[in-house]
């Protein structure tokens, strides 16, 4: 439990203090997460009166762990795998693109009512705008249909993409990626496809018309880091975004093709992860977090 | 919730980071407690990856508060008023010195087993013994039968005080000196009584045949700031103790009393505070406090 603490440098006043309120995040496994690094040094950085822990919950304690929230008037909670959808039915209430998503990755504590959040979409949303790419009117091609890009789907229709054709295997997540179509179809004015990503044509045909190819599976990730779903650069346009929610390795191999393909906007998840983070954490404060400090802090080459 | 945050001097890594274990203070009213201040520097100056947080925590909401220490795998908690006797009945140990005080204010806990102690008669010895002065053997004068004076008398008959002369009116806590006295007196070795203060004279008496008189009363601390139950230098020596719990105002009457008889050895009750904390901390963490670092930062003439 000994580490060195660099940053602190002489004694801690206003902060950590008999004012400070708790904000957490219940997940299993989730020791190894940078989020309470992201969110602390926002806090320590504006001067905010809170503090970000991480809690080993699985499903068998959230029910307690969301109580905890409550007696505890804890200010709220990130959650996280495999509590997402699980703890949908202890909340009070749900953000449109929440119960769009059937997950939630934010709680709200206002005075003992509950609201559910799902900032990941925001976050891609937001990590595009920040690079002067606004999802309105955009057509995307999307692989996959899980925690990341069911919320990347739902938020992107909400804020206005034209069409989103969704690429998936016939794996468990298959009946999740007909359900997303189905949601956003009906909310929505956003076109949505489903097609299987065996039929390669039409994925690359698909890709060849969008304005942002997003690969929201964890094909990239590691054990598959050596994996890509698209190896061939010529299926990709200069003009067009590629995006990988993936943010270790830096450089997936899907960067890499794109890159190989003069691909002028490749981004890496790093932006989304902050800005998603950046979004619950203004639910929580009512502040903007200090991305480009926290980008900085976290991402700079020297703290790879 | 902005404040000025001191002491924090760039990006903070290796603390509050997701290896990061809770600890609390659970009690109400308590956002003005200033344990959250000494252990979190404790922590930071240890390089010890906790945190401890302060919870407005009454009766009502015990039970789930006790619930959060398993859920949330906490470390520990400090428990204060009006939760000290309650909160036994959801523990599953308690320390010799809890049990004789029926009172708990620090929770271990171990995997899931939840321990009691009591840290404030430890205080109290170790304060004294950091200034040369061992508890065993002495004749002591008490008043009060409260929370601070019941574990005061409880670790001192423990620790091998010969004799310990109880003063209290008779008031709501009037059946819980009769009980200490009957704890101590089956349990220990050390010799009690309990008097009615009303009789000054057998209190006077009191007071010059002890090697220390401690006063764990409310008096001379707000609204009793001008009030002390000693008046008169003449009742004290100058070879004895006198013991003042209270720490605010930093000098109370009976001091002022006491150093007007030139009693050589003349306590606030920063000390007590400070070791109890101390106490509370290496059963939490294993490790010593650095005291002498913390009294420094919160006690200094400079942070009063």
């Amino acid at each position: 439990m000994a580490n060195k603490i660099t940053g602190v440098n002489g004694p801690i006043t206003g902060w950590l203090d008999g004012h400070t309120y708790l904000i957490g995040l219940m997940a299993y496994p989730i020791r190894h997460s940078m989020s309470p690094t992201m969110h602390n040094n926002a806090f320590a950085k504006l001067g905010l009166n809170y503090t970000y822990l991480c809690f080993e919950i699985g499903n068998d304690k959230l029910k307690g762990a969301v109580d905890a929230i409550r007696t505890l008037d804890m200010r709220g909670s990130n959650v996280s795998m495999p509590n997402k959808k699980e703890v949908i039915q202890y909340l009070d209430k749900l953000s449109p693109a929440s119960e769009m998503c059937d997950a939630v990755n934010t709680i709200v504590n206002d005075h003992g009512v509950l609201t559910g959040y799902t900032t990941d979409g925001i976050g891609f949303v937001q990590s595009l705008k920040d690079e002067g790419i606004d999802i309105k009117g955009k057509v995307m091609t999307l692989t996959g249909a899980g925690g990341a890009a069911t919320p990347i789907a739902v938020q992107s229709a909400l804020d206005g993409a034209k069409e989103i054709r969704i690429f998936n295997i016939k794996d468990d997540k298959w009946a999740q990626a007909e359900k997303n179509v189905k949601t956003i179809q009906e909310k929505t004015d956003c076109q949505v496809s489903l097609t299987e990503l065996t039929d390669q044509e039409a994925f690359k045909q698909s890709i060849a018309e969008s304005d942002i190819y997003c690969d929201a599976t964890s094909v990239g990730m590691k054990p598959l880091e050596d994996k890509t779903l698209v190896s061939d650069p010529s299926w990709f346009h200069e003009d067009m975004v590629v995006f990988d929610t993936v943010y270790a390795p830096r450089t997936t191999k899907l960067m890499q093709v794109a890159q190989k393909a003069g691909v002028k906007h490749v981004f890496d998840g790093i932006g989304m992860m902050i800005d998603q983070g950046a979004a619950s954490f203004k639910l929580w404060t009512g502040k903007e977090m200090p991305t480009d400090y926290i980008r900085e802090i976290m991402f700079s080459d020297d703290n790879k």
